[in-house]
């Protein structure tokens, strides 16, 4: 590997997260669970190289890890750069660890070129965003953010551990997370640079792209009940087969989604009852899972979704139940942010396409709290929270240079940012 | 309950219906399968009412019951009527032991008249129809029919007993399987009464209809195979949704076999992997069944369903596979047999209904010996193989009516059925 001095490096930061991914507790994939011994090496591995980078690292009382790399002004708001360190179970080495190794990546090449901005920089590596230990997803950016509940130090994982006590097991003081929490006014904004997570970036030609929201999802289960009988004895015209209105269900929602892009709905659990070749089925279940930036419109087309599926009940004589399940805000990014991380886009030689985030992210809780942007990279395939996950090193390298762009942007004396602020 | 000799009664009827139905392993429904203890004592009860209505009885070598009565001329062929005594598991009254206890009555108002017809009668109460505890259908029936594959003794129930050993247990000798075929030559004909078990006859508003075929059946699995993706991140126009794909396909079945009627197409068993609310379904699997008693519509509309799967899939860049896991040949009725039915029903003052049966019947079996036909009687909301499954008395004793009639048809000196059987 060369790297030059000063410069921002792809490779360096690939060789970054294969060295983090290397530090799991299963060899199918990365497993690196929040407050683990495998987590806390990661911990510590991230640590030298927020040091090495200039920074002066400290961890909150969340588990969080936080470095700073002092502006001109120390007394100005900082500009927070991250993501998160925790995995799922048989997880990628991108997802949530290329933000907080892209964030040191820019202040190492600060540093190394001995430049100050007037803001500091901040590189966050949360603790747990994904929620698979403690099943309650963005714990740490909750806590950076000040909305985190304190029942949730109560939960408990599959050994009956609570989140309080592996906390207190690795020295820190749960109950004190209100220390974990920002005031607004040190805070200029937020930006994540992470993996698409979908496929439009592979399918435009680019290497990243610039996010305008993060989407909110309703999500929804279903019944349509109709009545079981022999598959040889009932006529077409005598059946009121759930699974025939089901399928019709299903379309409706594909077309109304299709009408309405960018939004997505996707019926992802079916059950067919009573599930046997020779027998009309007469109940189905299913869920509806439905995302948009725009909450508006979200509600307008789940009304035609349900609309539709009663409809299609009734001229079947089927009868259709829904209940809601999950409900989420959509998040907009900052337009300021947004349009600094085009502009970068541009000046690195890219078209600007934007992008929307139909996955939660820290952003999201990061949103409570300030200003947010997120540059997306493309990831082969779509794919992560699977060992298969993948980002090319030229791609992370891009990506990496628009969020230092971004980030020169952003705290230059006199930004709109700095001026709003102040104002 | 006023019984008139020497007159069909439906209570009679429906009465030893519910005697039998007290015969049963459990207290939901009635199991009673063959060669059980149970098994043995309904199968008493039912050689008593053969001996009180004039027959005599004996067992064959698979433990069919069958009752004879005489008829003018010794030497002229029988005439069959008959079902069978076994059940599935928490099964109903009706299904098999009607067709086997109105056999009995009429033979019993024959004999309370002192009326020999010129063909001796022949009650016959197949021993194993269902097939639930060896896992093979038509056992009885097809050892009549002559058609028994000597292979069958050796399967195993789920405690380990063969059929074998099941029947010697009887004091049968199963391998002397073909004493109990019946030469074609002493048999005129086989005639079944059964519950529809389905709903055309309840819609029509008719007690009882004539059967014109047994359909045959085609039984596919299939899979759809597309991309598994997050439910929020990849848009709809690049989604190759399994679940989608199949939807289209579940509708494109209903319109082929609706367009095609009295055809009939189930999908009855659909899995979606990999199934959870947050991702889009990458593999579907499921079930296609199809019946006609038109073995060249049933060919052809196959081909035209898998066509059109192909194409949906092609459309939606998804792959389709399909498998033949059975196929039966339909039985089609004789057109005398049809005949006296439709006339009997008819000088009963109903209209003559024709019906295809799309379930299995012991007629299918005894179609390969001899020339076939059925009634079906009305029953509740189309409902077998469940507690819930009735039939009323009234539509019993019209059903039993038009089969003593019909038997009378076909049994008087120079009947057609006669003529042709002798030249």
């Amino acid at each position: 590997m060369e790297v030059k001095k000063g410069q921002i490096c792809g490779q360096r930061i690939s060789q970054r997260l294969e060295e983090l991914a290397e530090i799991s507790e299963t060899k199918n994939g990365v497993t690196r669970l929040s407050f683990t011994k495998e987590f806390q090496r990661g911990q510590d591995l991230v640590k030298k190289w927020m040091s090495d980078a200039g920074m002066k690292v400290r961890v909150d009382n969340l588990n969080n890890i936080i470095g700073r790399y002092e502006g001109t002004k120390p007394s100005a708001p900082a500009l927070m750069i991250g993501s998160h360190l925790d995995t799922v179970i048989n997880g990628g080495k991108y997802d949530g660890m290329l933000g907080v190794i892209a964030g040191i990546e820019i202040v190492q090449v600060l540093y190394e070129n001995d430049t100050r901005l007037d803001h500091p920089i901040e590189v966050i590596g949360f603790s747990d965003e994904e929620g698979v230990r403690f099943h309650s997803t963005f714990l740490g950016s909750k806590a950076v953010a000040g909305t985190f509940s304190p029942q949730t130090l109560e939960l408990t994982d599959e050994t009956g551990i609570t989140l309080a006590s592996a906390l207190e097991e690795l020295g820190l003081e749960p109950y004190q997370y209100k220390s974990a929490a920002r005031p607004a006014n040190d805070v200029l904004g937020y930006i994540e640079l992470h993996i698409e997570q979908g496929p439009v970036l592979e399918k435009e030609g680019l290497p990243c792209g610039v996010v305008t929201g993060i989407a909110g999802a309703s999500r929804f289960s279903f019944k349509v009940t109709g009545f079981a009988g022999h598959a040889g004895t009932v006529p077409l015209d005598l059946r009121r087969d759930a699974l025939s209105g089901a399928a019709e269900i299903i379309l409706a929602i594909e077309k109304l989604a299709k009408e309405n892009a960018p939004i997505v709905a996707t019926v992802g659990k079916l059950q067919v009852n009573p599930g046997a070749s020779n027998v009309i089925p007469g109940e189905v279940t299913g869920t509806l899972d439905i995302r948009d930036t725009d909450a508006v419109r979200k509600s307008r087309v789940i009304d035609e979704i349900l609309h539709a599926a009663n409809t299609i009940c009734q001229k079947r004589n089927l009868s259709f139940r829904v209940e809601k399940i999950m409900e989420t805000d959509p998040t907009l990014c900052e337009a300021k942010i947004i349009a600094a991380i085009e502009s970068s886009i541009l000046s690195n030689g890219m078209r600007a396409v934007p992008l929307i985030s139909g996955a939660g992210h820290d952003a999201m809780a990061m949103a409570d709290l300030t200003k947010v942007g997120m540059i997306f990279v493309r990831c082969k395939e779509g794919i992560s929270h699977n060992p298969a996950e993948f980002a090319a090193v030229k791609d992370i390298e891009m990506g990496a240079k628009v969020l230092l762009d971004t980030v020169i942007q952003l705290t230059v004396k006199n930004s709109n940012m700095e001026k709003e602020k102040v104002n």
